[in-house]
């Protein structure tokens, strides 16, 4: 087993060198070709995934399943229909490899280019959702990286189906090399990945937040994803409430399963007099169930809340429930919501990158100093200012696709686009230069003058 | 101990966020405080760095220590005096913090803006070189990022001397937070330093390729550095000679310790038997050791290779030895060089990507289109066309100063300066955008258009 992973691996290492060369065109080739061959193989895609989601019903019966693994397990006609045209669009994409991303003469005839490159070998871990092959597939061709596959067992039958017929669509180009792609598919595979350090450049994980924690905590390999999202709503007393009303019932029950969804409401007590009543009924007529802290649980007990009773509260008075200090820590991917006063915009900030995980927060303010103070003092991948949480997404954020979101400090930060599969190299460009000329008594000064020349590859 | 290294952890932690949102003006004002510092106090540092040299000089004596090592320990005059107007030079840097990277109309009034912030909290293992002190320090101080130090015992005096020096400069500029800077010195330090997860974004180790290789196996936070520097030139048949020699000898003896030295000469048959004679009579004269492949040992027989000789050989012959496979994955970082001959570039190309570090590497050619197939299947951080080497270096680079040099493929790759300390936040600015009214049926569009717009936050 080992040894197939890395025999697989390697093959994957040796063609990364040449796809990082494959003209933009031949690549687009490609990808036009994947898409038109899943069209064209639909019913035995569909065929395929009939017969996982025949075991996966055995598993849900036996609550060996969750219905929402089901639900992403399932492929569509919508979603088939978006898996064929995320591949054209891929294909529109401009191909970031080979870009000069700046240029500097060192001295006369002696120049630096710093050349946009693929990072080399992806490997890909993921659960149930199918459409993750041809999506992850798509960008990396596009950016010239390998990638190893490994799928959830649940989804093996979609997977197998859908992996040969898009590499052998690849394959009807000759320019992209064989091997650069592979699938991975046992259980032990996983394991086996995580020690592939001498060849799989990064690792990116999807799935729960105990299954990426596992990954993360078992490789050297540089990992690139998320485990939870703890996302937070502040108000303050500037806030338009109307705003405050929609931009926070829209951030919790929009898709409370999503990764960005708000975990926690922090009010600011000179207005949460005025605003929680109504924002609490709001939250409990579309079925959250809120917990409050001591100030916001007094706010709601003031103003009708009926202690224990069921949601929605008694003729639309608000239910009441504590909070316990877990909660602040609690990613609940529920229609369950915290909500605390703060004393000011700070005590605010200060709970936010305290409890929070670093992925997306927002405030509801009109007071542009405090506003430009959460933005810089929030320390998280995504800061929205009266707008929804639920808008941190790859798509949203205007990058085509996305590989995932990362919570990550290094590399890529937030929701990652084909630009997080990137690095770069320096190439040196000169006549003979030597150090020798540059260092000691009679060194000769370097210009380190900027230019807009770009490194041409031939293609 | 582990409480001690928590507690300042923790404390780099909360100053760090802070210390990312001060205006460029203090902190210029900081390191400016701390260049005059140094001056005034060169006389404390200097006793302090000559109680480390006597402790050092025992080692010495007692071959418990390096020439090297006590070498780099050394505070001279003209080191003092780079400290000084290296921190200056900082100063004279663009602030990177709060640049405004990309921005995006998602829809009206909805602006996604991608903003340069700090990485967080780096923190620096280094041996010996007391200078990394003032030189990193400025480098963070700068970005933005607070700082844990740990030095090596054997420069304790002058790493404390400098440390307290610098901070309590800093400390004279009200705006920057207290303990963003922190100095750690016992050997248990580093172990303690390694679980920091919490607290530290990026480790950058700096010293021998078994200590960065010790810090990267003992850790999860993500390492910035590089193990070993096997570097290769590669002499086509197509290469001006007069420049081949020039560059493989710089690339060789100009600082032979350096990780960007050459270690291995790959030279093609087609040029080798002109090529080879002259080249390695000039490594011998300069005290170079050559280890020869088979064809190579052929070539320098004929041509007066003496067998066993001394180096310089009799009457100017070749002295000869043999390469073992070993050599070929060793770094010499000495007088020490391998020579092998090659059937063509793809030969070449694929002994270094196999054997070689992924750092620097050189083609000596004047066939662009082999240059360019060099230059972008060699999978290294730099690729030097007709050109030392040794130009692999973050202040040759035009970066003002280097944290060190990276062979990861992830962030940063090659010479690192200031941005390789540097990440991203996106800011989205609305002003009550819901995610349900862009979803659906009814789905409004996406507008994607990018803007020059920039987010200013108040300093």
């Amino acid at each position: 087993m080992e040894n197939q992973m890395r025999e697989n691996a390697s093959k994957a290492k040796a063609a990364s060198v040449l796809l990082a060369n494959v003209p933009t065109a031949s690549k687009d080739k490609a990808l036009l070709a994947m898409a038109d061959a899943l069209e064209k193989n639909k019913s035995v895609i569909m065929q395929a995934n009939k017969k996982d989601l025949e075991e996966a019903a055995a598993m849900l019966e036996n609550k060996k399943m969750t219905t929402a693994l089901y639900d992403r397990l399932k492929l569509s006609d919508s979603k088939f229909k978006d898996m064929v045209s995320g591949i054209r669009d891929v294909a529109k994409l401009e191909d970031p490899v080979g870009k000069t991303m700046s240029a500097l003469v060192l001295d006369d005839g002696l120049t630096l280019y710093q050349i946009c490159c693929p990072i080399g070998v992806i490997g890909v871990i993921f659960e149930a959702r199918p459409d993750v092959v041809p999506q992850v597939m798509s960008l990396c061709l596009k950016s010239g990286n390998a990638t190893i596959f490994k799928g959830g067992s649940e989804a093996k039958y979609s997977n197998r189906a859908l992996f040969d017929i898009l590499v052998e669509a690849i394959n009807t180009v000759p320019d992209i090399p064989a091997g650069a792609f592979q699938l991975a598919q046992s259980r032990e595979d996983v394991a086996e990945m995580l020690k592939m350090d001498p060849y799989i450049d990064l690792l990116i994980p999807r799935g729960s937040n105990e299954f990426v924690k596992y990954i993360q905590d078992n490789t050297r390999i540089s990992v690139l994803g998320h485990t939870s999202g703890i996302c937070h709503a502040y108000v303050s007393e500037s806030a338009d409430l109307q705003t405050a009303y929609a931009v926070c019932l829209d951030s919790k029950i929009q898709y409370p399963a999503a990764c960005n969804s708000i975990e926690t409401l922090l009010v600011n007590d000179k207005i949460a007099e005025k605003f929680l009543p109504e924002m609490c009924r709001t939250y409990q007529e579309n079925g959250v169930e809120l917990r409050f802290d001591e100030k916001s649980y007094q706010i709601a007990e003031k103003n009708g809340g009926v202690n224990g009773g069921v949601n929605g509260g008694v003729n639309g008075g608000i239910t009441l429930k504590k909070a316990t200090d877990a909660d602040w820590d609690t990613e609940y991917n529920d229609l369950i919501l915290s909500v605390k006063v703060v004393g000011s915009a700070a005590e605010a900030i200060e709970h936010i990158n305290k409890h929070g995980s670093h992925h997306t927060d927002v405030i509801l303010s009109t007071d542009q100093k405090e506003i430009d103070k959460f933005a810089g003092l929030v320390d998280s991948a995504s800061v929205m200012i009266n707008a929804s949480t639920r808008f941190a997404d790859g798509f949203r954020y205007g990058k085509g696709a996305e590989v995932g979101i990362s919570t990550n400090k290094i590399h890529s930060r937030g929701p990652v686009g084909m630009e997080g599969l990137m690095i770069y190299k320096y190439i040196l460009s000169g006549s003979g230069h030597l150090v020798k000329d540059y260092a000691g008594d009679k060194a000769k000064p370097y210009l380190h003058k900027k230019t807009q020349e770009k490194y041409c590859r031939l293609q």
